[in-house]
């Protein structure tokens, strides 16, 4: 999907909003546990109930691990089944990965190549650690995206992101939005990650990428505000696609688990369509 | 494996050798190609010609996930295959993973737990870049290792690593080094990754964290050398996995693969030896 389809399709849906399908397991509701894949059942029915308020899914590769074999079927599935409503979903494989030139290749058909690994993303999340060589080849393939981790929603993104760094005085995770551009990064196939508990910081990285999309995950059970990622991290064509996982997926544990979440989904549509109302 | 029997086992083969089952199956033997699962019994009879000579073996995960399920499952029965040598091989899931705590622990999961997800090494390469609670959650597997992420070998390596960070005047790997004691990182279950390219500076490495084992890739097909890496990088108890992917398991692409790949890895044992000889 490219910019432009991107942004029609926010407006058209009134939405920013991606649902995190960080679906563990062990926390779906009791009653599908029965189905021959109850993953895969529980990703379709929440997949079905908020499809019209949400533009983007992101299932994170972790959840579909640690289950082997019968987790990647289950992601399989998952992609097959959003694949059929392609012009109406941006997809995100949220793998965090990165490793030496060679070895990011295979780590980029394992998300962008449905003939290799049989599946296919438009997007990847890549960390930036190892520099330039280890995510330049997720950017060699035509019309897919590579979303950077610059700022983390977490406790520990303090450890190593928040340093000043030598020379110039940016933050490390600045040096990462700043670097990105001698990669090859544009906005039309790079976007950052920026967590909503650090909304306050979304000015300093809108200096350095004001037209980039960001990726914005935290709202909701990190206690990040969407009010707060708007106001600083909004721009003229949005410019943000806000995550939430469990407040949505795992609003409910029971039978109604689907419009559950739903509901919650709608509500964040709603309150998005207002902030879209007023750029 | 604990650091007590790693060191045993050192000393038993005269050797500190890892090899890096990077498989690619586009770079594997033409005439295994017909093979239900060419990867697995390229693996097998690369494990099998290597045993006497290496301590370590350690699956890129990233060439597994590119052939998706087919992929998983030959990495599956290669560890399966390992697991027949437990005494003999130390395992590494060379994953680079990393995210928040709650995704993190499924990643630990993923590689930590065969119950859960059919894998179990006994460590896994963690990227620094999310903090420490990207971190923890592989440090509470007991007996299992976290190896993280510190100089890797790879250009790259200079755009965030060799920065200097605010305060202290150290650079970032070194700052990463030093936050990991905060996490409860310790010789005995915690390794770093050092770049064998980058040999010069693993005096500055030693200095920080003078016991802890290090794994060095870059020996080999990257350019770095043994001699450098052990000058600079060998302490009392060894401390060094030294690993070499390429030029050991596609030493040849012919019948003779098998063999090829033995005589490489005796020559680094060779030299190995002499160097522990030397201690």
């Amino acid at each position: 999907m490219t910019r432009n389809e991107l942004i029609s399709l926010i407006h058209r849906k009134q939405s920013f909003l991606c649902v995190g399908l960080d679906s563990d397991i062990t926390k779906i509701p009791v009653h599908l546990k029965d189905d021959p894949d109850p993953v895969f059942a529980f990703n379709k029915a929440i997949i079905d109930a908020t499809l019209p308020f949400a533009v983007a899914y992101k299932p994170n590769l972790a959840f579909y691990e640690s289950r082997g074999i019968a987790g990647w079927k289950s992601l399989e599935k998952t992609l097959e089944y959003l694949e059929s409503f392609r012009s109406e979903v941006f997809t995100i494989a949220d793998a965090k990965r990165g490793d030496i030139g060679n070895t990011s290749q295979h780590y980029a058909l394992s998300v962008f190549s449905k003939a290799h690994s049989g599946l296919e993303f438009d997007a990847v999340t890549v960390a930036p650690y190892m520099g330039s060589d280890s995510v330049k080849p997720f950017m060699e393939f035509e019309g897919k995206w590579v979303i950077l981790l610059a700022l983390t929603s977490n406790q520990g993104s303090r450890d190593f992101q928040h340093l000043r760094v030598n020379e110039n005085g940016f933050r490390l995770f600045e040096e990462v939005l700043k670097r990105s551009f001698e990669w090859g990064g544009t906005p039309e196939n790079m976007m950052f990650v920026a967590g909503a508990t650090q909304a306050h910081l979304f000015d300093d990285i809108r200096r350095i990428v004001p037209e980039h999309f960001l990726l914005v995950p935290g709202v909701g059970a990190q206690g990040g505000s969407l009010e707060e990622v708007a106001r600083h991290g909004l721009n003229r064509d949005c410019g943000l696609l806000v995550n939430s996982s469990r407040g949505i997926i795992f609003a409910s544990a029971d039978h109604h688990f689907a419009e559950a979440a739903a509901e919650e989904a709608y509500k964040i549509q709603q309150q998005m369509a207002r902030l879209l109302a007023a750029l």
